[in-house]
C-alpha cells in the first residue's frame, strides 16, 4: 500500500460534556468521519451527534472490566487509518491535557499516517466558566497549574510537592478524587493552610453538574458524603473565594440552557 | 427600570484565532447578539462572522494609543446591558485565563445583570494542537502551568520563581515576549538549565502562524532576529522535544485547511 492510500487521523477534543462546547471543527469532523474511536469520557449527548451510519469503536474502560491498553489503542488507530479514510479519535476535554494525545500522535506519525490535532475545551476551562471560577483572577493568581491527581494504579503520586505550594497559583487537579487524602497531606506538609478554599466540580458543563465549595481540610469527607464521582475536577486556591461570590449567579445556567435543540 | 428589563451579558471566549476553533455556543451567540464588545486579540476572520447589522464596540488597545481602562470597559458593559438585550463580550482565548473575565463578571453581577461565561480554547491548547506540543506528555510532564509573562508596565515580574523551576512541569508563558530576558535570568538563577528547550508560537492556529524551536539561552535573540511579535506564546520544558518530532508533520495544517468556506 503506498502512502497516498493511507487515511488520516484527527485527534479531536470533545470538551467537558456540553455538546455546544464542541468546536465548529470538531462538529464538522464528526459529520465527515468514516469511523469514530471514542472512550468513556465522551458524553452521550456528544456521541448522539454522530450520524447513525458512522461506525464507532469503543476503546474505553468500563468499571470493573479491563480497559484497552494504550498500545492497543495506538494499533487500532493505525489499522483503521489503513482501512478507512477519515478516522476521528474523540477524547474528553483537550487531547493534549492529560489526554494521551501525544502518544497516539507519535505512533501514527511513525506509521507514516497524517495526524491533525483539534484542541478542545479542557475540563478546567469548562468547569471554570460554568461555575464562575476565574482561574487567574487579578490580584489572586499570576498562574494556574493543571496537575495530575493520579499516577500509576497503587503507586504514590509522583509530584514535586514543595513547588505546588506557591502563593499566587491556582492548582487544578485532574483525576484527583481518589487521592484527596494524599493531596491534602502533602500540600499541608509543605506549608499550605488546611483552610485553603477548594472547589469540586462533578460533570462540569453538563445537566448533571454539581459543585461543592469546601476547604483542603474538609473536602475529602464532604465529597464522600455527597458521593461525588468521576469525572470531578478539584480547584485549590484563593480564586475559589471569587467563585463563591459568582457561582450563585452562574451555577444554574447549564441546566437552564440544556436544550441544544438546534444541534438535533 | 426593574430587573426584568435588564439585558444579559455573555462573556465569550473566541479561541486563539482560527474561526473553526470557536465553540458552537460562541458561534450561535455571535449570530444572536444585539451588540458585540471586542478587543484587539479577536482575529479579524472571527469578527467577519458577526452579522453586518450587529453593532460592535471596540474596547481594545491600539499600538501607541491609550487603551480603554478596565473600569471603563466594565461600565460600558453595564450600560449596554441596560440599553440592549443580549450583549456578547468577545475575548481572545478563554475569558478566565489571563482574560480579566472575573473582573467583568463581578462588576456585572454587582449591578444585578445576568452573566453567562462561555469558555474558549485558550492559546496554550490552540498552539499546542497546531504545533504538535503535548503539554502533559507521559513521562515528560505531570503538570502544566500557565504563567503571566507581564505584570504592570515597567514593574518587574512578580512571580514565585523558585517554584517555577520544577521537573515534570511544562511552563507556558502568556504575554512573555517582551520580558524574555527577565524570564531567562530568573529561571536559570533558580537552577533551570540554559539548554532547556523552548517553543515560541506566534499567531497560533491562524494562517499567519509561525513556530520557532530554541533554548532558554538563545530564544530571546533568535525571536528578535525573526521579528516575532505579539501574540506569541512561549512553552518551556521537556515536552518541547516531543513537539520537535511531531511539528514537521503538523505545522503546515492550519494553512492547508484555512478555507473555512462553510462558515461564510
Ligand atoms: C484522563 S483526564 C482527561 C482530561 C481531558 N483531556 C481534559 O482536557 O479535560 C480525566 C479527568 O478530567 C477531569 N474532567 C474531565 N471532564 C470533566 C467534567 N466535565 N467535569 C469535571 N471534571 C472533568 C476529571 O478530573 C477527570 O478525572
Ligand atoms: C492577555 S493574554 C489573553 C489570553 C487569552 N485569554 C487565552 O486564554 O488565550 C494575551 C496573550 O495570549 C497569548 N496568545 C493569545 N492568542 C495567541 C495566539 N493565537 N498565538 C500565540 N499566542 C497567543 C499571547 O501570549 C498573548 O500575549
Amino acid at each position: 500500500m503506498n502512502s497516498k492510500a493511507l487515511g488520516k487521523v484527527f485527534l479531536v477534543g470533545a470538551g467537558p460534556g456540553d455538546p455546544e462546547l464542541l468546536t465548529l471543527k470538531a462538529y464538522r469532523l464528526l459529520g465527515e468521519a468514516d469511523v469514530v474511536v471514542y472512550d468513556r469520557l465522551v458524553h452521550a449527548s456528544i456521541m448522539n451527534l454522530i450520524p447513525s451510519r458512522t461506525p464507532r469503536v469503543f476503546v474505553g474502560k468500563y468499571p470493573g472490566r479491563h480497559h484497552t491498553p494504550q498500545a492497543q489503542i495506538n494499533d487500532i488507530l493505525v489499522e483503521l487509518a489503513q482501512t478507512h479514510g477519515t478516522v476521528v479519535r474523540l477524547k474528553g476535554g483537550d487531547p493534549f491535557i492529560f489526554g494521551r494525545g501525544g502518544e497516539e500522535a507519535l505512533e501514527l506519525v511513525a506509521a507514516g499516517i497524517e495526524v491533525v490535532v483539534v484542541p478542545g475545551i479542557t475540563a478546567a476551562a469548562g468547569c471554570g466558566a460554568s461555575v464562575g471560577l476565574p482561574l487567574t483572577h487579578r490580584g489572586y493568581a499570576t498562574s494556574v497549574r493543571f496537575v495530575t491527581g493520579h499516577c500509576r494504579a497503587g503507586k504514590p503520586l509522583n509530584l514535586d510537592w514543595p513547588s505546588l505550594v506557591s502563593e499566587g497559583t491556582t492548582l487544578v487537579f485532574y483525576m484527583g478524587l481518589a487521592n484527596l487524602d494524599e493531596i491534602r497531606t502533602n500540600l499541608t506538609r509543605h506549608g499550605m493552610s488546611v483552610r485553603t478554599p477548594v472547589a469540586a466540580v462533578e460533570n462540569g458543563s453538563t445537566p448533571e453538574q454539581r459543585v461543592h465549595f469546601s476547604t483542603l481540610e474538609r473536602v475529602k469527607n464532604e465529597l464522600a458524603e455527597l458521593s461525588f464521582r468521576s469525572p470531578t475536577l478539584l480547584v485549590v486556591g484563593a480564586v475559589v473565594r471569587v467563585a463563591e461570590r459568582l457561582a450563585p449567579h452562574m451555577v444554574a445556567k447549564p441546566l437552564q440552557e440544556a436544550s441544544h435543540a438546534h444541534l438535533g
